[in-house]
């Protein structure tokens, strides 16, 4: 479905709403602290360069649901849809 | 039991109240100073990419009960519980 | 018809303008989030120097439409036409 | 002793009081000068991680006395007794 | 005819002024962002040091036209011209 | 003499006050910038850690008299004498 | 003549001052833009610490006139002339 190609440790994030998430049973606190989001990975890029010239796989792929902090990624419309592209670095953790 | 996997060198920690630590005998001092705070590790991730493009393993494990700086991790809510993600890096010791 | 040769991991890209977005479906949100640009690869670099002391090459090429972040690049008239010089670190993704 | 393992390159510290350091001969002088503190290895961590994802051996040993910077460190009670935990890097110097 | 040699992976740059410019087609735009100048290079140094220790050869070389960032340099004169001695970093692109 | 081992690439120093250095023929200017201080050293370090895991010697020995930036070291009482533990890094030169 | 050695990679400079270089034919232009100095190497350092462990030998070699940062260096007398001891990245570039 993706029409656009991160670069390197980049990803392709469709957000998740909070409704979804009370269903998923993973739902964020409301407390002062930094509240992570929620998304869902459309597309990967090829890895961020390495010293040796090679690139590093990404550790989520196409599907992955995942958790990411709130001012990760900048905003892109694709056919309509809003979108997000943020390095993997801004991602915690990915629902299992 | 923990529903996220961490990314890279982030671990999941379930926070342990002051009450259990009394119990344990370690007790936070009660100065001016940086005080670490207690938790448990739910889960841990692959590890730090090297720059060789492997990863180095984290040092801590699932169970390990471990002390942390309190400006370590962000907050998430799986089934209603609260827990922490932060880095390996926040970690300052286990206790034996 | 590049004129200009960019050196190390920097591309030549002729901006696109927001009438011809709309055309190929992808449009770029409305809201306080930093905004991608869209454009048009025309001339690409040897690669980023690595410690090695080769090149890497580049993820992007003459031809490849591009997203870069709004901020990027510098900007340089050929011919009474203007392009954008920017590393490819500033590219967020490729069109397909 | 030590309840707690330090995680990489971090050391656990008893500190020793001013009056135990006048018979040991070292005295730390009154300026405006930064002034180090006196302290002895009670724990140590298995090492800092280098980028060939071995790690280096700490340079103190458990039993060490050890001059730190003043502001190394966090403060953690374990059975009632307080302790530093600080990095290797903030120890200047061991008593011979 | 150049009396200095540039260290490193500085090179040795005569400004090429405005007029010059138009005749071969390159015009620098009139807008508020920064704005790249461009000039001949008249030396060069023997390149950036690798962690090997041994030199990456620079991209550019004596003769070559470029555009570089405008506040790159440092102004030194020779023979009663003016110079710029600047880092390669500093230099966007070649004329073809 | 030294009763304290540096660490890593620290060494101990002994200040060298102002009248013994008019003999020994080194005089520090008397203007804005910013004043060299001298001493001898009197115990080195096992030398910084090089990402291999291995240490660096150091390129000063004890007894060598250096140069170093005013604004070096750390003040330490050893036996009622005062020394400086600084980083190689602060040291400029050793006079001959 | 130097009688001291500078450290890693360091160099002496006695510094030459601007009726010597009329003669020479190197003015520095008289403009608002950081304008650099003159000198003399006089004594040269082992070189840089590389991350192999070995040191790069310096570009720059006793006798050499150089062109410097007019912020560069630390000045120190020695039997009543003053030098400048600095780092060979402040060093842009050698007389020919």
């Amino acid at each position: 479905m993706a029409k656009v190609r991160p670069l390197a440790d980049r990803v392709l994030v469709r957000r998740i709403e909070a409704e979804e998430k009370t269903a998923g049973g993973i739902v964020l606190p409301d407390t002062a602290k930094e509240k992570p989001k929620e998304g869902e990975i459309v597309a990967v890029g090829e890895g961020k360069l390495l010293d040796s010239g090679s690139r590093s796989e990404l550790q989520v792929k196409v599907g992955d649901r995942v958790l990411f902090t709130s001012y990760a990624g900048t905003e892109v419309k694709i056919d309509g849809e809003e979108f997000l592209i943020m390095r993997e670095e801004d991602i915690l953790a990915v629902r299992q």
